[in-house]
């Protein structure tokens, strides 16, 4: 019997702005579709957290014993530099600023992709379909729009007309606006007047397929022009053509709500009268500091800077695996701020969880063991069964390692089914679900280095208010000897240690 | 001065069996295309081999200077069982037979073949285009192909004729079987009859575009039906588009010389008058303890296999950069055996030459040194420039490793110069051009644990032998309250640091 027909999950549904039950369209299966990455530039540490919040999601649903089909695309064009239509592609711009081709520039980053998620221990997707592997479908698609009526060529591009859509689509019915909550009339008020865009009846509409401009590197033949699709449009097209025209779930990150997510469900209305996913799940922002990332202001990290601890913002590097720990101790639809303190509070809490988890083996169990892992182990399901809720799930995993500590110092017994039950929920929880892998104790080395030359700090401290030179010096250029310099300074003494 | 100005490389063009000097087609850069897998299972070590090859041309390229597009496919659809142009596509049957989407088989198989690449030390390519994402381009070409007569098209699929395109393209340009020096009459008799397959005029033929049949889950309308390429027709569309119509190196394995590259060859010259690139070359098979490998006969070993020694062929497992330099050592064009003893004897290989390695900062110099490191230098550019000569370029490295013992052993001496001179040219060819990556014993961080309690058990020792009994016990006490415990033993005294 499989976990999902005694677990009722409840998921946050960004369509009704409440948490409702999930059943998938099809019994067993879950359909998911997360929207990817625009691979040109090095992954934002932002998205790695949203991938790593539906990476959690996709190992839930597997571990509850659902045949899920996981689609995150990769979009490889038409992701203009603005939401108005306008500008450069972003990965042609890149490819122009470096004087690479544009699919150059797309294997680039989007090996930087894999391998910063990797790290971070997400799974690879079922599917990772490229916007420009589906010229194809995106014309069908805007020409069936075409053919409903809303839409309409001008200039060799082809718009979605906004206003006709929503006289048809009242609320209830994915009327533009519904996911954000944002007012058609207000939108107009708050975009700029439509300068040198003549091309468009509306400013509210949106391009389902864009005419190539003579310096546009990256087009395709289509019936209105040599040219390329709107962003929006590739998600429709992908999600439909993988996950059928309703599916289950489509994530992707809060500032995707509006208006991607609006024009994708504007797009499958016409096309297929659904709005394509049944639950529209959105993460969080991450913040560094307390501030907005932002590179204007330097605020800003990436993943490979965090890993390596190459960076002006943190003291020290931090293991993939302690980040992933870190980002599962917030909920997902919580902003969560990334800072020196907060991810070495987390490092101290994944050591001493993978302290717990490898005393497991050694316990010892008793006949009558004291404590009733059951419970624990429906309110772990309980915290996960409310819409994904990981920092609950970690409270109680640290409950049980508290507990572990206990049985371990003899201060508390277990017996030897539940032990078998707790050894088997830890596990499947911390590695299965939240996708925390096991690394050689973080920051390990670093301590004993530290703590090694302390001792020598210490001891050239009391030689010196001994007034033994001979000996303090001898410490001094020993340590030297080995690639360590000492510094003396209004707060102590200091060390450096040579690469 | 870019090196490839003072280097004549010579390559082994299969298109005209000898060697010659390789000339860009536009200086200072090179363009080579070289066929990707078709990823319907876990990479073939065969193919490893082959990736491993092309992979040092494209660093040795790179290390002479030249900007180098590196375009390597993925084969995603079009893939059919023989090569009669029969039986399912690849890729779809073995969706069918796990019940997945194809896909989804695709995903799981690009990501094992990108992970085992990494694993041997290949660069990612600069582009790595699918045939699934140049759909329009390849019909784009059968349409040209029809209009120039060179094909027909026959119940909804679209054959190339080889009968007349060979009449108008004697040898000498581009004549189907010039790279093969298969005779195309020779061609017809040795195919079995055209049963059930009235629809080409002759076997001879081969398609460009595939009718669906209505079982078959991957395909794309057409001028001529909703069906699906050719697998020959992607790789002359993706190299045409990201390389042009003429270009340098193609390159693959051996069993693609027909009928692939054939058919590439006669595409092109109908497409582009070009028989696209102007040097193909191609890598030799590899065998498994003298004999083809085989999943029938069981004689089949898997990189994964290979890398954790979990197989019946070998008694151990071989590091990835073991691997890596072991098939370094052939020649790209000679066939490899893979066998216990051959590996045991690349890995004492490698060992010597990374310890060799490790001594290059430690070696001290004299004023006159007697080794002539400059000659020395240019053999092995010689090597490399005389067809990618690998095996020869090793030995040389080896004769460098035996100079670096003998100076290590003062039975030899090298000036400042030379050694710089040594230094950077052995660390370019092992890293940069054979791609042999060095497999860290231990991390920084280890060694300076290391270095600092070796200092403490130093001292411990000295005390020892003063009968400072008081000083030694405190000593292995401030150790083992951060975790560190002393063991004296016959051999000295050893520790043990806490997890």
């Amino acid at each position: 019997m499989a976990l999902y027909t005694e677990n009722t999950l409840y998921v946050y549904n960004s369509l009704k702005g409440f948490k409702e039950v999930f059943k998938p369209t099809v019994e067993g299966r879950v359909g998911m579709y997360v929207c990817g990455p625009t691979v040109y530039s090095n992954v934002h540490l932002g998205n790695c957290r949203t991938f790593m919040s539906f990476d959690m999601m996709f190992r839930y649903f597997t571990h509850l014993g659902y045949k899920v089909r996981y689609v995150r695309n990769i979009t490889d064009a038409g992701h203009l530099e603005n939401d108005a239509d306008e500008g450069e592609d972003k990965i042609a711009k890149k490819a122009r600023l470096e004087s690479l081709e544009p699919m150059e520039i797309v294997q680039r980053y989007t090996d930087d992709f894999h391998n910063v998620l990797r790290q971070l221990g997400c799974r690879i997707p079922s599917i990772e379909p490229t916007a420009t592997g589906h010229i194809i479908e995106q014309i069908g698609i805007v020409q069936d729009i075409l053919d409903k009526g809303y839409a309409y060529v001008s200039e060799g591009s082809v718009y979605f007309d906004v206003e006709k859509y929503n006289r048809e689509h009242p609320t209830g019915s994915g009327t533009y606006g519904c996911l954000s909550g944002r007012n058609i009339d207000e939108l107009l008020e708050n975009t700029r007047a439509l300068d040198g865009q003549s091309e468009k009846r509306s400013s509210r509409d949106f391009a389902l397929w864009k005419k190539a401009s003579p310096s546009h590197i990256m087009h395709w033949p289509s019936p209105w022009s040599e040219g390329f699709p709107g962003w929006h449009l590739e998600c429709s097209a992908m999600s439909t053509k993988y996950l059928g025209e309703t599916f289950d779930i489509h994530g992707g990150g809060m500032d995707l709500k509006f208006p991607h997510h609006e024009c994708e469900i504007a797009q499958n209305q016409v096309h297929s009268h659904s709005r394509g996913a049944r639950y529209w799940l959105h993460a969080n922002m991450l913040t560094l500091n307390g501030r907005r990332m932002s590179k204007s202001t330097g605020n800003i990290l990436n993943p490979a800077e965090l890993f390596s601890g190459e960076n002006s913002i943190l003291k020290k590097a931090f293991a993939p695996a302690v980040v992933r720990f870190f980002v599962m101790q917030a909920h997902y639809r919580s902003v969560l701020d990334f800072s020196q303190d907060a991810l070495e509070a987390a490092e101290k809490g994944y050591n001493r969880l993978m302290e717990a988890l490898d005393k497991l083996p050694t316990l010892k169990t008793s006949k009558d063991g004291s404590w009733d892992v059951n419970e624990w182990r429906s309110k772990c399901y309980d915290a996960m069964n409310d819409d994904f809720n990981t920092p609950i799930l970690i409270a109680h995993i640290f409950d049980a390692v508290t507990e572990i500590n206990r049985i371990d110092a003899s201060q508390s017994s277990i017996s030897e089914e539940s032990l078998k039950t707790l050894t088997e929920t830890l596990e499947a929880f911390v590695y299965d679900v939240l996708g925390i892998q096991k690394v050689e104790k973080a920051g390990r080395e670093s301590e004993v280095i530290d703590a090694l030359v302390n001792i020598f700090i210490e001891e050239r401290k009391a030689a010196r208010a001994e007034k033994n030179w001979a000996l303090s010096d001898s410490i001094r250029d020993r340590l030297s000897a080995i690639g360590i310099t000492l510094k003396d300074g209004k707060e102590g003494t200091t060390y450096t240690i040579e690469e």
